[in-house]
């Protein structure tokens, strides 16, 4: 199908927005009123660029406040007919009144609309009716469609956005009570849930499909039973969208509707850890942790200044590039990594040039939108990044592979960073939580691949003021205290130390534990099982946690994170 | 009244609160469980440091899930007792239950609160029952009311804080009925008027009292009336405070508290503005725009490099230091400026030190937190800052006065500043708006004085991204169409040019009138009158509007803002 985008959803002048639009790829674009009238350029000058850049102009947004009132007011209407004459666009979106002069008369309202589009009509234009969610009487899609209805004019269908039906209700199979001819365009939007006035949700909240909680594949289902073949266009209030890149948005935008689509690739989804790397100029600390956390190193790579250490399936690479130290690549397990790179390109995931030497294994790797590379690697078989390193001395100890990965990304690109994972990956997101940290709130949400072999948490600042918190590598042990034990006994000044009064707090909520205290474990309970957690120092951009899941606990011990997080600032 | 602030309300690790809150001047603090919990010393070293710093320790907070269980369980409250005993704190804030086991059941309720309070008794501890908004069966602070006076303990009252009262309802009234000795603590914050879930709004959006849309004044009217005389406290959660400098939000706090009780010097509010002043190492451009618009230099500063430029009643000050033209300074007319002097420092405004050289007039001026500069003059007599120069020719023209000055605010200072303007300079909030800029939203927000001749207008960019909006100075004039015409002739390239487009939506919207095009007037028109705009180009971080009022418009020309700010980026 044709994908469109309104220009609302990006960043810039009209010019830079159908650059970004256009270079996303997209067919299409909707034009909001307000970015034409801020543009310099004539309308026609602007249909000229649109046309050069390969992109259609679909639509004409919003005509506001016009059905249902006293009277019939077309002078507004006839100045924007000829202005989507000079623009070359065909189709005028009229959004459901909201004035308090607007009567509530559904004769009046058919009768007013009807005389509009047989005006647009002369003009070669037609017109789509769109109930806003808060609409002064018309806010519902049916009613709306009950309207066109009794207007009963070829000029006139409906538009229907998934925002303002998901965000009332979530249940659209009435759509599919509307004849495909009369749905004239087709606009999607997803939302996080949240209960607020609807239109503060939907002037700063949307996103793209995918990156919100609404069911969109199901809404399109809908749209789809209907019989609609016309674009799918996005249109996204968002204030993240509004300040950042264009281009970049553009894409996301782009990769939210192939991934809705379903037109990604269908590779299998990964199924674990292959590896994960540190990069970094200076890498003696986080060595000196692994070292002591009882990894070996058991592989030099053969053309890179790069080392491989390993402990049970736990396997790190630390490779001696970049500045500081940081979580620079993680690979993944997959049961066909030609087949998951393609995928990922197929969502437009940049693969990643690297010079290979003669004899070195394939890769298949591609760079995520927080910079972090993402390599898809069958460690069972001689491919991957594995079979580079010269393997040495054989690995054992009471670490077993890797539990998680936690990344960072910047406030303004969580939306993005969560849509690449959960499409690329094939990542399920989980609740999303907010932290305390001493200088602001950090906004934390795990994701979980089908078969639970990858875990991943996608950490933010809230804003910018406290900076990026730091990534890190949390490794599965199967005796964590006997661990803690060794560590503080051998390595003293390795471990994170703990404030006493998070023990005095733990023995009030779950009952004392002295070993807890004296080993400066943190610990967490629920109904499925416990957890315990230990974290190393922070080296640069990086530290590693160490957890042990008992019974069935899944979570990330998020009561324990405030704990953390003031303890590393304190550092 | 003594003066309390929760941990919470401001960022950093307990000490640097217990610092900042202590430098502000308050008496004393609620401790945030958090705050304990995640600091690496313990209680006794807590109540140490806040002693030697002269703050009580006047609660300890939260306590939850306690009440109306179906089981009662004591473990947890004697662990907080004993805590409590070592931070020597002798109250502890019980929230009402949140959780779905607790049981709707006032008696048992009541009956587990006395058993508590009987307990912390023999700790030397009183219990505070506080009925949050979100509370599963108790969420009105009358029902707290009602089982307390069924528990009928004397170590247990209730806690009254205004954001769960004034986010339920307007009309606190009820609080007469409680006697004052069963009101043990009172709890203060404001919050904007949202429509959003109760918890998220109180989570995040609570500010200080002025900064928001409650009642205070009222409701404390209605707490001091039933005979409450202990502390005044703050609690506030907010996601900018979390992130902003804690002694600058504590100094935020204090005078907050200062205007709230009423305890600021009662000076007449200012009624004009007497000048505005311009700083910047080259002031060539803006010179040229005043001469161009027919301003006068009348003056030269006896001892600084600093020119007055004059027109009608409008006096800009060219004041040669600085870096890039900014605003630096304004003046407003006051009847008594020191008075006015006095009530900004009993609100904590910083004093402005500026050597005088003799026979120079006396400077009562303040530092406001965005920086500028902020001077109380009587222009029409011997005093203030015009007297410093020596006049020369006298002024005309078509411009009559300073209508208004913008001011910008970073985005996590928009309460702070809000408040200042609001306390010291007693201006009245309107509506706040928000803007569609090319790079983000632009929040905005005038304020006017009591007598209408002070006019500001405080914006701020929504985040980060985009960068500080620039500040402004509007000029009233009582002819525009004929300035503008003069302008357009005379100085080509002296005003920012507007798009044309704009031109054919406001003739879709008002009827053509082909001289606003042609002069590059902006327009607006509401039922009290009409409004025209123009803009000369931005020098360094200001530029200079132009105004004419029509009728009695009062408002801002709203509608062309988001033109102008697109207009601006295109230059």
């Amino acid at each position: 199908m044709r994908k469109c985008v309104a220009t609302v959803s990006v960043s810039g002048t009209l010019t830079d927005k159908l650059d970004a639009i256009a270079a996303a790829g997209f067919d299409g674009v909707e034009i909001f009123e307000n970015d034409l009238l801020t543009c310099p350029l004539p309308p026609e000058e602007v249909r000229r660029r649109a046309a050069d850049l390969g992109l259609s102009i679909e639509m004409y947004q919003p005509f506001r406040d016009f059905e249902a009132m006293p009277e019939l007011d077309l002078r507004r209407a006839e100045h924007k007919f000829r202005v989507m004459e000079r623009l070359g666009a065909g189709l005028l979106l009229v959004c459901s009144n909201v004035s308090p002069r607007a009567l509530d008369d559904d004769e009046l309202a058919a009768e007013q609309l009807r005389i509009l589009a047989d005006r647009a009509a002369g003009h070669g234009i037609r017109v789509a009716y769109e109930a806003l969610a808060w609409g002064r009487h018309v806010h519902d899609y049916l009613h709306s469609w009950r309207i066109v209805r009794l207007a009963d004019h070829p000029a006139l269908g409906v538009c229907l956005d998934s925002f303002h039906i998901l965000s009332r209700g979530p249940d659209p199979i009435g759509v599919e009570a509307i004849p495909a001819d009369k749905i004239f365009f087709l606009q999607l939007a997803d939302a996080p849930i949240l209960a607020m006035d609807v239109l503060q949700w939907s002037r700063h909240y949307r996103c793209f499909p995918g990156q919100g909680g609404f069911d969109l594949p199901g809404f399109l289902s809908h749209v789809l039973a209907a019989g609609y073949r016309g674009p799918l266009s996005l249109e996204v209030f968002n204030d993240h969208f509004r300040q950042a890149d264009a281009r970049r948005t553009a894409v996301d935008a782009m990769r939210s509707l192939i991934a809705l689509e379903g037109a990604a690739h269908p590779a299998a989804a990964p199924d674990g850890f292959a590896f994960a790397e540190l990069t970094g100029a200076d890498l003696d600390g986080p060595r000196a942790v692994l070292a002591a956390l009882g990894f070996t190193r058991s592989g030099t790579h053969g053309t890179e200044p790069a080392e491989l250490w390993e402990q049970g399936r736990a396997r790190i690479v630390l490779n001696h590039t970049g500045q500081a130290p940081a979580l620079g690549a993680i690979g993944l397990e997959t049961p066909d990594p030609a087949g998951s790179l393609r995928r990922a390109e197929s969502l437009i995931a940049p693969p990643l040039p690297r010079e290979r030497a003669p004899g070195e294994a394939p890769i298949h790797a591609v760079t995520a939108p927080d910079g972090t590379q993402v390599f898809f690697c069958r460690t069972a078989q001689p491919y991957g990044r594995r079979e580079d390193f010269t393997p040495a001395a054989p690995p054992a100890g009471p670490i077993t592979h890797i539990d998680h990965i936690a990344l960072t990304q910047p406030w303004h690109h969580f939306e993005e960073a969560e849509l690449f994972y959960r499409s690329v990956l094939r990542l399920r997101p989980q609740e999303s939580l907010e932290v305390p940290d001493p200088y602001g709130l950090l906004r934390s949400r795990a994701m979980t691949g089908p078969a639970g072999g990858v875990r991943m948490v996608l950490n933010v600042a809230q804003v910018g003021g406290a900076g990026l918190p730091a990534q890190h590598i949390a490794l599965a042990c199967d005796d964590l205290r006997a661990l803690a034990r060794r560590l503080r006994a051998e390595h003293p000044g390795l471990l994170l130390p703990i404030p006493a009064n998070y023990y005095d707090d733990l023995a009030a909520r779950h009952g004392a534990d002295p070993e807890l205290r004296e080993l400066g474990v943190l610990y967490d309970r629920d109904e499925d099982g416990e957890f315990l957690q230990l974290y190393t120092l922070t080296h640069g951009r990086v530290f590693i946690e160490v957890v042990q899941r008992i019974g069935g606990y899944q979570g990330y011990g998020a009561a324990n994170a405030p704990i953390r997080l003031a303890a590393q600032r304190a550092h």
